[in-house]
């Protein structure tokens, strides 16, 4: 474990830090105003506790962000690095003392090239801002986390993110080619490629999407784009029960399909969004799908696609004309997650992933334990994907009921792992699930994951106590 | 380094070793007549070392596997897994004295699914059994590299291999899911999942991929699949210049199309090709482009796709008009390394991708090094990834023309290295280019790479001397 100076004279470490910091950084990146630096201690996790950080720095270059972990590593003290903080693991929470390495400064787009089809960009460049730029030159960047107008690359890459699109598209690891990343005592290492392929040694690549910032910082990425494909057009089909929506689901994927997005909402989820804006849903929805396509012909699969609800047991299959109407009908899958927290004023967003010939099983049993603990929870998922967010609503000022969404939530991931799945789809381990990891993937793994670690962080300085 | 028993007392040694064997294994999986195990000391690479096993066992369970583990750590042995023996590396190459671990006779498909679109595998399985398997339910597993008719999924994993189909579909490393490992001690470690996402902790099973056997046993792979997609149309397209084919495929890319496959034959190719065929090739041709579309309605494409190859100077467009005419198109592609295999009677293979941009000044260079060393070397690629082979003919009883051959193919490396790219798109490292390596990623990848080997592999019994 490793102790920051702060724990033997606060000040006096903290004054020694910040002095070294300064001495590589401009005085307006390093930012020690105890009100300010508190303001980073959190991303959008409940139930993740936080430290508060030492000092807060927002480095513009690689040279800074190494003279940062050179600083960190001589001093010994923790870094976290942070994005836009819009992770709900808890993931970039500060722990007490630390160095805070906001990368939101780093945010340049290097280079686009159509011929090649990649991307290189800086950490903090933010989601949205790579789509649009790149979808000015015909090109496409897939991955659309829910928050993608706000998150950045770098926590996208950490994070290993999804999003909608990833049961046609993939997830975020599926389109980072290389990285430069600043290891924990300052050196630079260049991993992967700029290539289509490659495989020369262990992919280190792989390895650094989805360390949560534990492995090292990165500073640079380069990104597989694709060409934009044409605009989608969505259908809608509600059903009079949600094992019926999950037959559809299952039909449509054995059916030979590739949906653009595959998205299931459930009644508690229609209910929530009908009580805060009127979206024609009727109230006796009991499960919404949203299927699109974004082929140059559509049509065929829309219709077959809705033939295959209607036998699944749809009650009303709906399929947009166009664009503006397809946008209208994700409308609702867009509110979900807004109109679930008003229901309680707080919610925790599991991410169970199950194979997707078990999702019917899973939404029952989250149904299950819903009624057991007297609480709503809403089911959004990418349900092509079988990636489902059991979404627990609840008011945290209630310390009963805060206790009782906390062991649901927990409930749910020990169903997720008996169905076959995982933890985790999308979001990440953090500090909220990293109990639970060690029950996903056992001793043994646990064994190897923390002997990786060692090799790129022998001093524990990287994100201590996140993941494991 | 690891020293194996025989270095002291060869046949006592080796008599130990295989008693310790047949404590696990049926006595028909225990091959000990030098005659034999000498067979399975080589892959296909040219100029790669072996030595002489001192035994070679053939596990059919993953408990087998686990003894032949257990046994070669007690007993200090090197291990050196080994699939169909296809590889150009020389990654499966035996060392003096080890264990060769061949797992050809665990080829069992064990699950195919075809609404959670994976399929379950035993290492030992042809990639071919599987392709079509999974075809006649209508699924489609993309990897195909030219050895599909022999090699198996466990090899294709150990060195992330390619093919034809990776410029719409991707790589193997894509479509592995989860994987189950006996460690060099003889533990079994699952990574990964079944499900479509999973992030919980480090990307393990990515590690697996491409490791070359260096870090443990894949006994058992969660393979993804995708639906098959139509039968493709090929269009050939001849050039006057290998420089006007490379823009072609250059305006293809960055006109957004998305080809299933795109390759390309230069015409030392072409030459080699006609002559041990007769495929009605123009001996004018300087370079032929093959692309290919599986979608349902190919047509679009293809003509715009033949207008590009005309825009950039191509003196003849064929394009198919059916399944039986694309066919007959590849088939010259298909030919081209038996063809340049005919040449000077050996061949080496070499690996390079560069980025798509940068195809034209690669296959200038290889022009240049052809003339240097007054050397037979014809290009193949598929060139919509950058992925290059260039293949070097030569006499291999001729010392200084081998000699010759060993420099063309270190300089076709470096100049793939000089133009941004990779000494390997698919083939992997090895024995052949483990030199090439630490070129490539640099003193801090090496040393990061080495500590995860040591992580896995502390007394460095699996595949020794490959890789690094």
């Amino acid at each position: 474990m490793i102790m920051s100076r702060t724990e033997a004279a606060p000040d006096q470490a903290r004054g020694d830090l910040t002095e070294r910091l300064l001495a590589g950084l401009p005085a307006e990146a390093v930012l020690t105003d105890p009100d300010i630096t508190a303001s980073y201690a959190n991303d959008m996790a409940s139930f993740c506790p936080a430290g508060a950080p030492a000092v807060v720095v927002l480095p513009r270059t690689v040279e800074e962000v190494q003279h940062v972990m050179r600083t960190a590593t001589e001093l010994r003290v923790p870094v976290v690095p942070q994005g836009a903080r819009t992770g709900l693991s808890g993931g970039a929470n500060a722990s007490d003392g630390c160095i805070v390495l906001s990368l939101t400064k780093m945010d340049r787009i290097l280079e686009i090239n159509p011929v090649d089809r990649i991307a290189v960009v800086e950490p903090g460049v933010i989601n949205a801002t790579l789509s649009r730029a790149v979808g000015e030159l015909g090109l496409y960047y897939p991955p659309d986390p829910s928050s993608w107008e706000m998150c950045t690359i770098g926590g996208n890459i950490g994070t290993a993110s999804g999003g909608l699109c990833c049961v046609k598209y993939g997830v975020t690891a599926e389109y980072v080619l290389g990285l430069d990343v600043v290891l924990a005592d300052g050196r630079l290492l260049s991993t992967g490629r700029r290539t289509a392929k490659g495989v020369a040694g262990y992919d280190m690549t792989r390895l650094f999407v989805g360390s949560e910032g534990s492995l090292g910082i990165v500073v640079r990425a380069v990104l597989a784009l694709k060409p934009q494909p044409p605009q989608q057009l969505v259908l809608a089909a509600e059903f009079a029960t949600a094992g019926a929506a999950c037959d559809a689901v299952c039909r449509i994927m054995e059916g030979g399909h590739v949906p653009s997005l595959l998205e299931l909402m459930d009644r508690t989820t229609v209910k929530a969004v009908n009580d805060i804006a009127n979206m024609g849903l009727p109230e006796t929805t009991e499960a919404l799908l949203l299927a699109a396509f974004d082929t140059p012909d559509p049509a065929p699969d829309l219709a077959a696609v809705g033939a295959l609800c209607e036998a699944a047991g749809a009650t009303q299959v709906v399929p947009a004309d166009d664009a503006a109407e397809s946008e209208l009908l994700l409308q609702a899958r867009r509110l979900s997650l807004t109109a679930l927290e008003a229901v309680r004023g707080v919610t925790m967003i599991d991410d169970v992933c199950v194979p997707r010939s078990r999702l019917a099983d899973l939404i029952e049993g989250v149904e299950r334990i819903a009624d057991k603990h007297q609480l709503t929870i809403g089911v959004v998922a990418h349900a092509g994907d079988g990636n489902t967010h059991p979404t627990v609503c609840f008011d945290a000022t209630d310390a009963d009921e805060s206790r009782r969404a906390r062991e649901s939530f927990d409930e749910i991931m020990a169903l997720g792992l008996e169905l076959g799945g995982t933890i985790t789809g999308e979001h990440g381990v953090g500090v909220l699930k990293k109990e639970w990891l060690a029950r996903e993937i056992g001793p043994v793994g646990i064994e190897l994951q923390r002997g990786v670690k060692q090799v790129f962080d022998p001093l524990g300085i990287l994100n201590p106590g996140k993941l494991f």
